[in-house]
């Protein structure tokens, strides 16, 4: 991007501002700071809070190791947390063990990808699954089947792969075509294979005391693993989870509960969802709104992981658009302690969990 | 119970106060009450929060149908939530259904309940189980082993029981002896019979959207039950789960979750547990800890279910005890507007749900 730091900075908050603030959103960046320190009230600011903005008080302790701080103006402080190097890290790491084990039982883990139809979108993420794998050191089979394909065709493929020992993983990229029905589908992978962790039987595991998934989604895991990685206290902390899907936000709150965290859950049908928000020491966002969640829903100190990938247009982009968050950045990094930014954040670590499912999967296989 | 309704009053009242309050234990009820409007701290008040006790203000509308009104003092207000009735009536739906399946297709709903040891409570609770099935015409199969039976005859057992087409759930009592596998014995159960809805693949369905359990567990099921027949409604309120057990707390959680309430779930780890309750507009306990919730706990207005039954010395009652819930009923009952008493509220709705469950699984067996 070739934008100076202060045109992207007005840029993104331009982004994070509501439609009413129309106005504001034209004020070069010194004039909206004026603003922000001369009144406590505003649009971007909630009357019930008045200072989260102004103010850095109350900010908790945080390990600086691994962190890099976020290069903003002076107001922000949040650190940002590191997704890609972390995701980076946690691959050596994978590709370490995988060396290990198939120098001393020579096995190598394999991962199949089935893949339906010609989205371009799910036709990227496969490559990016393949390449990932092929970099730690993973098997990676790979089936592409047309649009127009059959369930039965697709579940033949499961079987097969069900039945294969060289295939420790099976994932079936998603969405479907229209035509196929996903729960039968996601049904039919084994259990022991399920290395996306949306099998009910995993989801019930994750929720009961004392069960163990065999294997925790992917996404919602990278969450968890980016708070352990930076140090982030979570028993007895106050966590906030905004939405409530299968994938990311129900999976999450499991895992944080798990995790001793004291966990609510805000979705669509939450009045004040601000109100709840501002409470948590820590909030994961899976909502797919860009920058929804602004920096007065933040309590002062707290730590945000931004799970949301939202495309929103942008002229000055060669693609026309460039990826946000759930999270308006630049609000709340002068509020939170830390941050995950998007992109850079969550993302590069749901492949990064894929691979450490995968190679869970095979180590449980032969015991290892 | 011989005492008269002042005399309980006192001694339900002592009971909520905290052991550091015994001279205030002993004072009469009206110098009690002579403290609360005369100050607004003391020990059964919270400064943050000195008017739930004194005032009736924003008591949410609720629909007085089946309801019946607490016989307490003037100050009480909540109106008490009639489990006992509620459960009757269930029932009542449920043998009129039976003895239509009966007549039109020759099918009578078997439950199997296994009985490990000599447990007395157990033995309690298997029995009024048997007399509930026989009431609404379900038959009862029964197994009782010896305390020191292996886990392969329990599982024999349910085998057995698993093959057995007149069996339509199978009901494992827990607890079971301490040298068997629980996990085990009740993963055995098969999932079409599992009416006690523990089985993760059950809970896994619970938690999912867009997934259906085959069967709810019982005691959640039954508190939300209680609130549909009382009109409470449950969608886009701020509801408080205290306890997260995989039996009641957990499952009743995504129960609530499941009908668009905003859920909160405190637990052993939770920092000030009142901060979070006081938010909420509907609050299931179920810790196990006698009157745990006090007054100052809850939203005036607030709807609450205790699943708590908890024994208590009780020197004037003949068996030396008496039972009473997590919540304090007597401060509950000025700040709420609607509560279940211990016994007598969500109690009955357990075994009552037991047999919709056996119901509902006989119906699907035979697509009825």
């Amino acid at each position: 991007m070739a934008s100076s730091p202060v045109t992207m900075m007005k840029m993104k908050v331009n982004d994070c501002s509501p439609p009413s603030t129309t106005a504001a959103r034209l004020l070069p960046l010194f004039r909206r700071h004026q603003i922000h320190f001369r009144s406590s009230v505003g649009p971007l600011q909630n009357p019930c809070f008045p200072r989260t903005i102004i103010t850095h008080a109350s900010r908790s302790s945080f390990s600086s190791s691994s962190v890099i701080t976020a290069s903003m103006t002076t107001e922000a402080s949040a650190k940002v947390i590191d997704g890609k190097k972390i995701a980076k890290d946690v691959r050596d790491e994978i590709a370490a063990e995988i060396s290990l084990m198939k120098d001393s039982i020579s096995v190598v883990p394999g991962l199949a990808v089935i893949l339906v139809g010609d989205r371009k979108d799910s036709a990227t993420y496969v490559r990016n699954k393949k390449k990932a794998c092929e970099a730690v050191g993973i098997k990676s089979y790979e089936v592409c089947l047309r649009e127009d394909s059959t369930e039965e065709e697709v579940l033949k493929y499961i079987s097969g792969f069900n039945d294969d020992p060289m295939v420790h993983g099976i994932l079936v990229q998603l969405p479907l075509p229209s035509h196929m029905n996903e729960q039968n589908i996601l049904n039919a992978v084994r259990i022991e294979k399920d290395v996306d962790g949306f099998h009910p039987l995993n989801i019930g595991r994750l929720a009961m005391r004392g069960r163990e998934p065999l294997f925790v989604p992917c996404t919602p895991k990278g969450c968890i693993e980016l708070l352990h990685r930076y140090n982030v206290e979570i028993k007895g902390k106050r966590a906030v989870v905004v939405g409530r899907s299968n994938i990311v936000g129900m999976p999450a709150a499991l895992l944080l509960q798990r995790e001793d965290a004291t966990v609510s859950i805000v979705h669509s049908r939450t009045k004040k969802p601000e109100e709840i928000t501002r409470q948590a020491d820590i909030i994961i966002s899976a909502v797919g709104q860009p920058n929804m969640v602004r920096g007065s829903w933040i309590k002062p100190g707290a730590v945000i992981i931004d799970v949301g990938i939202n495309p929103v247009e942008d002229a000055t982009n060669p693609r026309g658009y460039r990826l946000v968050g759930d999270v308006c950045f630049e609000e709340a990094s002068k509020v939170a302690s830390a941050i995950t930014p998007v992109p850079g954040g969550v993302g590069p670590m749901t492949i990064a969990m894929l691979l450490s499912n995968t190679l869970l999967s095979a180590k449980r296989t032969y015991n290892y």
